[in-house]
């Protein structure tokens, strides 16, 4: 059973108008509603592929989603999870659930999102969350840590979820974002996502300066995730929109790009990414298939308009065609960019 | 006690940020909600007259306020209503009450507004509002009838509520648009609010042009006002902002200037004025005193930042100081502008 943990989820709303006109009033033609924040993408995607006919799960992935929800939008959260047939294990929190809305201007193609900041969780509301995950940990194979800590919450939470996972002897997959990010990697993290954006983020953070090589807006990989493992991750795997995957692992290095996608919706690439390594964990896949499977279902999320879902038939095209390549050492790696 | 009916009432939601930047993704800093939509507004208006130390009203008056409410932002415009102390007999309603969202750009000072469409209300739904307020009747002294119409009603639903009031010998204060406000006119409202654009539509409506004088975008309000007249309604208030109100009456003509107001929220003003006006019907004042008050509230609520209230220090400054003609007749009038 994989358990994702999505400490700050979203109430994912959509408008979709003809014309966005600032400082007017606008009629919203079409709302809908879903639920969203990463963790809950990954699950979302999962589920979907336990389902479906193609895909890399031959007998099928249990999978849970945990979390935190609280008010109407959490409510209106966890029966989106209902309607999706998504097994899931959140705690109530007093706060209401942060909304984004994505504001569609079709006319413009234009996509203006606003995002709230999450609710504050309390101390009590924290250690419910930990109690929740102590209970489904005797049965997890892989925990995905994903997305944003909301206020309340301690800055090393992800660091203390990471050793309780190992307590149990369930590796963690962790996708976060600065500080969060930052302070989890002493933890020992099995797996790190940070995309090239983060990347850069956290090395500046923690330098002063994007380190040897790269800067902090285009940092690195090879460079970057060789110092992400010496402060700790097991292995690091950078994502990097169209130029594919970088991986440093106990095993070795590898790069894994996709076939060329055009267009699409880059939003749940990453939590497709972040999927299949938890998969590959779950299975006892080798590096080579599991980056495979990574590369192959981020190029196949980029094609469907909505995050934790696949294109199907994008996925078929694009596994046979995913170019791994072995990198030798980092410095190496870092001439041939 | 004075019933206000809402049929397609909102929850207003505020995010106020420091810059919008339009395509992009956007940090909300500051998340606020409130029952909203005309009658509510007016209802709140009342309410806050009945309790506060100043105001046109000696001993107080009692005021519900009905409507439709449904799904999540239905229970939080409900417990908004709770929290400021109002009154309601609402009736629940299977799908979602709208909101609006208020983009408020604090750098740029815009406010982009968002309106959700209203929700789909049923037969049976329509027809429980009916018998709601046909339960009420009894006891009221005058009747509101405020805002748009959702999808899923008749459009003569406000001139099926004159005439249920009118069976009780209630008289009926009708702010509406468009259709709804045309085929209510002839059920015989006791008093129209139409504001200087609302009544210019809705001559266009009917003629095709905008009457005899004036144009559809500025209309005449004194040769509007009387076509109204004409159509069934016994008595027509045009609300002009800056310019005040005129009034076409069983008594006489007037207008009613009020003190010159600079800058404000132009939203409440004319809820102020349509409370004033509920207000004169129920206390049996007089058209010049009615008129009076009606134009001080509305000079004071657009001084407050929100609806449904007036700025109280504005409101004493403004009573005294409304300059109150007569206008002798429709044509004279006219040549007057």
């Amino acid at each position: 059973m994989i358990v994702t943990v999505t400490p700050n989820p979203a109430l994912d709303v959509t408008y979709r108008l003809d014309a966005l006109t600032v400082d007017a009033t606008n009629r919203v033609a079409e709302v809908s509603c879903r639920a969203g924040g990463k963790g809950v993408n990954v699950a979302r995607l999962l589920h979907g592929l336990s389902g479906g006919s193609v895909g890399p799960v031959a007998g099928g992935v249990e999978v849970v989603a945990v979390g935190l929800a609280g008010g109407a939008a959490g409510t209106a959260l966890l029966a989106d999870l209902d309607e999706a047939g998504l097994a899931y294990a959140f705690v109530p929190c007093a706060a209401e659930t942060r909304r984004t809305v994505a504001v569609v201007d079709s006319g413009a193609a234009t996509v203006t999102m606003l995002n709230e900041p999450g609710p504050v969780v309390t101390p009590a509301e924290w250690k419910a969350l930990c109690r929740r995950l102590e209970g489904l940990l005797p049965e997890a194979t892989v925990v995905v840590l994903s997305g944003s800590l909301p206020p309340g919450l301690p800055p090393d939470a992800y660091a203390a979820l990471v050793r309780q996972a190992e307590r149990h002897g369930v590796p963690a997959v962790l996708d976060a974002d600065g500080g969060a990010l930052l302070a989890a990697l002493s933890a020992g993290p099995e797996v790190v996502k940070p995309n090239i954006s983060e990347l850069g983020r956290a090395m500046t953070a923690r330098n002063g300066t994007s380190g040897p090589t790269g800067s902090a807006n285009s940092p690195d990989p090879a460079g970057g995730a060789a110092w992400m493992r010496r402060e700790g991750a097991r292995a690091v795997v950078v994502s990097d929109g169209p130029r594919g995957l970088y991986a440093d692992t106990p095993d070795g290095r590898w790069r894994a790009v996709p076939p060329e996608v055009r267009g699409g919706n880059p939003t749940g690439a990453g939590d497709a990414a972040v999927a299949a390594l938890a998969l590959g964990l779950a299975a006892g896949w080798d590096w080579p298939r599991t980056l495979v499977q990574a590369a192959a279902l981020s190029a196949a999320a980029v094609r469907h308009p909505l995050a934790g879902q696949i294109d199907q038939a994008a996925y078929l095209d694009h596994v046979g065609r995913v170019r791994l390549e072995r990198a030798r050492s980092e410095s190496e790696d870092s001439q041939c960019r």
